[in-house]
């Protein structure tokens, strides 16, 4: 309390002592304007003075306008210190290393035109949150509460919520995956998982192979970790083998990510032929693989294509990163990493060194969401509802833009090429007419191809696919014909 | 689908041919056991066949035993691939870096003797969660899911949901603090504002300073972050200051982190005086604070001691990193920096780059909660319990144990010295009887000082805490009277 360093001496009235020490601490800084003052009766218990002195001194106070008292409410700092033009100034800017410089420098979101309202946006693949079941997600929410939700809101344990990590091996196991030897941790987000990986797993430097283009994020993170990125090509049905080999006997790199299911930004899907030559590749150069097992779940036909993590039967050489995000509740952050339980042993203690371990009130929920059957209903649903936009968008893009490039064999978004042109010029141009894409740049490398663009059409309506591909369309033509 | 890579020829008998080519699908394992096969019909229209040739294939597979049909489900396949030796085998362990070493070397769940069902536990000091007010917290979730639910669960932004950002700043407001120039990045817990802030403000070898003893999990992240720490002594009203002035004259740390209220694990509340002279020293060599806000929440006092930050006006050198998991709802993660706008402006592309953003839901339901008012309620209801509860350990501990040194002015743990025993023989002999503390060791950087141990009194009844007291009391005086 505040009066617990003051020691009453006996040359002075002591309610002069009292006054001079409020207005000290005030000066100090440690009284603030609003700060709420002990009673008289605590003070005169704390010293063990005379209620009467208390009293005087607060009376005083209060004539000089220091403090105010409210009945019913207590005694109240009422001035504010003077504010000292000597405050301790640093220049954070000196003070950030790379890291923190690189992640902001690779932020698109920073960098990139932004989406305003109004706009018609291609360039979020956010599921549209209007197909979501809130009434599901509700129930799972009472269900789970009232069954474990003081639990649920302690403490929890760094790998995950039980039943949720159960729940996933099964799911994994429908895909054709063995799950002995191997564990689950749970993550906030594929981002999670795939930051914790290569922290865990790379120091700067070390090389990892991926293919070009790819994710954005994922190329943030492996620049933001400082590692030496070797690019595979890509063909119009995937990963080009040759390079793939190439790059693995000339680079050896310490691992490779790949995204075999509607890849990003193409869009394309592996056939399981390709899944197994690539991975007989990798073990042939025993470059272990990072999977990301992104969007599989919206995977049209009605035989399911393994993932990679399938073929390597009792192997250990792959590491299955996992997310609903792009389908279901990305706010709520739940991915997950399916690897051999040597190695999430390891990323558990990370996870826990990084943030103790994801909302387990969240991992409830959706725990009793997916148990209850809905996710199920919800793919299917929402299958036919990304179909048909993707069929809808497919037809537009061939009415109204003069593409020379088309890839995407469903999914959120499709990627466009226009020969000749660079796709930031018609951005700019788009922008001004409100319509706004990812220009495909941010997707290689080193940003080195400049003829691409990602539509992504999972938030936008037939109207506005519609709307927003004709304007696309109109640019590119009125650029090129300014350009012959 | 599975047969889009079977080029139909005309020299064999299609129905052969599907059937081989489902063979050699499950020989590559791109077919698992279990996985399900397109209906006969779309096999006929995706490959242009006659519908029979597909039913004869499947029926011979049928009687071969290689694939089953369940009416109204479909049909599977029903047998394994045969496991091959030559699986892909990495060793993880070699592949491991520093950081998951340490992280996994420094994770104290994993090394220090585990809390068994039946055991009286002085270890934690996590939340009593039979304190919650679940009904509470369910009206939240109710109100805010009914009125922004979709939101919620779609992607949000990385610094946070804006009403919890403005109703902190309010209530850092209400704590004196100045916050015009500041700002704030919600976090998942202060663990990981504190790991952001040293992977973006720190690298490999850059000093820092900090108390010493000091919260456990933050050596751990410096550890991992593998800086070098410089320990500054404590009395027992906290940091000592002639230490503190000297270790910054001396080694110029980067930053110097410290915990004001409730220190962990000593239980030591600066006061005001003190907070004055420790900012000042700090300002005088220009070293910014980390200011643990850990536990501020539950000062008994009427009158609020103000945090460090506050000390600073509009200065900028003090960073906040605050959270209330220690005494509400920790299984939720969520926490704050509270800083200068410049310097929240890099971490929130740090947190972006390292999981998006904290689950949206999380924050919203946490927001209505505290808004309500609940959480002033449950904050003066669990203030008197708790202090209940510390008055009756020290009580107890005055009864039973002969100690030399006992620290805490409150908060959830004392801090107790037993001189001429390892506290660690100690915990093995009470091991043995179903009680457990944690040894102080760990909270000292080297693990140097051997002769404390830290007694957690948040989650034990009065009747365990006698009981287990009572056995540590008796302990201690078998092992003095051994060492005679």
């Amino acid at each position: 309390m505040i009066f617990s360093s003051l020691n009453i001496n006996k040359e002075e009235k002591i309610h002069i002592q009292i006054q001079n020490h409020i207005k000290k601490e005030i000066d100090k800084g440690i009284l603030k304007k609003g700060s709420k003052l002990p009673s008289t009766r605590e003070v005169s218990k704390v010293l063990g003075i005379s209620r009467n002195s208390v009293i005087l001194a607060y009376e005083n106070l209060e004539n000089e306008g220091i403090i105010e008292t409210f009945r019913g409410k207590g005694t109240f700092v009422a001035i504010e210190k003077e504010i000292k033009s000597d405050d301790f100034k640093v220049k954070w800017n000196n003070f950030t290393e790379d890291y923190g410089r690189l992640c902001e420098e690779l932020d698109v979101v920073k960098t990139e035109l932004p989406w305003k309202r109004g706009m018609i946006s291609f360039k979020s693949i956010a599921p549209d949150e209007s197909f979501f079941d809130l009434e599901e997600f509700k129930r799972a929410f009472l269900n789970v509460f009232s069954m474990e939700g003081d639990k649920l809101l302690n403490y929890g344990y760094a790998k995950g919520y039980k039943p949720l990590i159960e729940y996933i091996k099964e799911y994994m196991r429908k895909k054709g995956v063995l799950t002995d030897g191997k564990d689950i941790l749970i993550t906030n987000g594929f981002t999670e998982a795939f930051d914790i990986l290569l922290s865990t797993l790379t120091k700067p430097n070390d090389v990892i192979a991926c293919e070009n283009p790819t994710h954005n994020t994922a190329i943030k993170i492996m620049k933001a970790h400082k590692l030496n990125i070797k690019p595979i090509k890509m063909d119009d049905d995937g990963i080009n083998l040759d390079s793939l080999e190439e790059t693995l006997k000339k680079y050896t790199p310490k691992i490779i990510y790949l995204i075999p299911s509607y890849h990003n930004p193409t869009g394309i899907v592996m056939d399981g032929e390709k899944r197994q030559n690539v991975y007989n590749i990798c073990k042939k150069y025993k470059v272990p693989i990072i999977e990301d097992g992104f969007n599989e779940e919206l995977v049209y036909s009605s035989s399911h294509v393994a993932p990679l993590i399938a073929l390597s039967n009792m192997g250990n050489g792959v590491i299955y990163a996992g997310s609903f995000s792009k389908i279901l509740f990305p706010g709520i952050r739940i991915g997950w990493i399916f690897a051999d339980e040597k190695l999430i042993n390891v990323l558990e203690s990370v996870k826990r060194a990084r943030n103790i371990h994801t909302s387990f009130i969240d991992q409830g929920i959706f725990h009793k969401y997916m148990e209850s059957g809905s996710f199920k209903r919800y793919v299917k649903k929402i299958r036919k509802y990304y179909k048909d936009r993707y069929d809808f968008t497919i037809k537009t893009i061939e009415k109204y833009i003069p593409y020379d490039e088309v890839l995407g064999n469903g999914g959120l978004y499709i990627f466009v090429k226009i020969n000749g042109l660079n796709t930031r010029d018609i951005l700019r141009e788009c922008y001004k007419r409100n319509v706004v894409f990812m220009p495909g740049d941010i997707f290689f490398i080193n940003k080195e191809e400049k003829n691409w663009m990602r539509i992504g059409f999972s938030r936008t309506s037939e109207e506005e696919i519609e709307e927003g591909i004709k304007i696309i369309g109109e640019v590119i033509f009125s650029l090129k014909s300014k350009n012959n």
